[in-house]
């Protein structure tokens, strides 16, 4: 199915924009600011406000808004429907004891990976993310992982919407040598990223495939460049990454003989 | 700000509800599934998919439909404006070690309670929850303990649209009794539940005060019968969990003077 303008429900996508505009910067926005910040009328603004109001997902009080849990059980719609997230969480715990980090899984979206189950470690420098959490895919080993196994028209998409920002000195911010390190990833088997998305962070990530053997997710797991020397880092997580991902793999219904064709690691 | 009808926007309610219609009964329903799942036309139905699929929420293939990741993030933006979560991450991590046990936050949404931060621990079986998860408040350690310190109006108001359904025998199906037990969950300053939500499930939950003293939250800590002996595990737990909980509150900004104040605990 193709959307005509006739099809589309421009009151849905203006309930959505309302909805996201609540974010860390301005977790508790008035109506004025919702306004500027989606630029939708403060009338049209007020009408959504009370929609999401009168169906539990904002809540006012002295022309304050802010969002309610009931937002947090919109997003439990998707795990519930993905049977990956549950059987990714035993594998994540025994990646994240194993390795004495944290283990994340991926999936893409996009340009970005999204983050869809995370198993965090106690650190007092941790990397905030959660849930839900999205990181752009040209400058992570996660995204860089989904898209190494992915067919080419995604991929060309992808870099075709990717603005190849430089976030640190280390960023890929050339498509052809993007390319080229997809490439790479999929030569190893694996993807490893230093400081490409943010200076100190450190992380490795290789891909999750369903039964037929396409890559739907990676597991990650990352490290900072103050804890662990980045060599010795990914030299001792990265086969560990790699087993939890094809542990995974398997429970999803990978068999050996698809793996060897797959992956050719 | 109250609704009226004019107010309230139809469609919106209606991209909700389409929305909500995925979950683990039907992860990827056609759209005559749909329909019917909605009480919404097939007309209806097909322009909200279309709307969704434009805006990425949702994805169609031969002829059914699943969630994206996108939807992950909608829940985000709960997390990303409640500091709440953030802050009680460490806490639960410290407790879920020392406990050995999962370790949860709960925040209160009406009738019901939503995971809105977990700690899973590795078990060969583990308590199937996520982050925006609902249980109802009446069967839970979380929801007593949420309900306990809660003003009259919301108390009589959970009360009131509460089925009070026996989900095991040890499930509280009286309100009166209900009541007596939200008062010794005062005095003791924390609840706990043998078997109410699930035969063989037991739990512990205690408090999360904000600045001010109100309870915005709730520590929980949950094992099986079958792991442990339930006098046992709440003897060691609870003041492991109400630790937890005092602990957080400090970091949210409470006083031990507003502490003595709160809790009489």
């Amino acid at each position: 199915m193709s959307t005509s303008e006739r099809d589309y429900i421009r009151s849905i996508e203006r309930g959505f924009a309302v909805l996201l505009a609540f974010d860390e910067h301005n977790p508790s926005p008035s109506l004025g600011e919702l306004a500027s910040g989606t630029g939708l009328s403060r009338p049209a603004v007020r009408r959504i406000l009370l929609t999401l109001q009168r169906l539990g997902y904002v809540t006012g009080t002295d022309g304050r808004w802010s969002l309610t849990p009931r937002v947090l059980s919109i997003g439990q719609h998707y795990s519930a429907t993905h049977t990956l997230t549950d059987t990714a969480t035993p594998h994540l715990l025994a990646l994240a004891e194993t390795a004495g980090e944290s283990a994340s899984l991926g999936v893409l979206d996009g340009t970005e990976v999204v983050y869809a189950a995370r198993v965090p470690v106690r650190r007092i420098m941790s990397i905030n993310v959660s849930v839900g959490t999205r990181v752009p895919a040209y400058a992570t080993s996660m995204g860089q992982a989904l898209l190494a196994w992915t067919d080419a028209g995604t991929v060309d998409a992808a870099i075709g919407a990717t603005d190849f920002r430089a976030l640190t000195p280390r960023t890929i911010t050339d498509p052809t040598v993007f390319r080229d390190r997809l490439a790479d990833v999929r030569t190893d088997g694996y993807a490893t990223s230093i400081e490409e998305l943010e200076l100190g962070l450190v992380s490795v990530a290789a891909p999750v495939r369903d039964a037929v053997g396409r890559v739907i997710g990676v597991i990650a797991c990352s490290s900072s460049t103050g804890r662990s020397d980045p060599a010795d880092f990914l030299a001792a997580t990265a086969p560990r990454v790699v087993d939890t991902a094809k542990a995974l793999s398997r429970d999803l219904g990978l068999t050996t003989g698809q793996e060897a064709r797959a992956g050719g690691v």
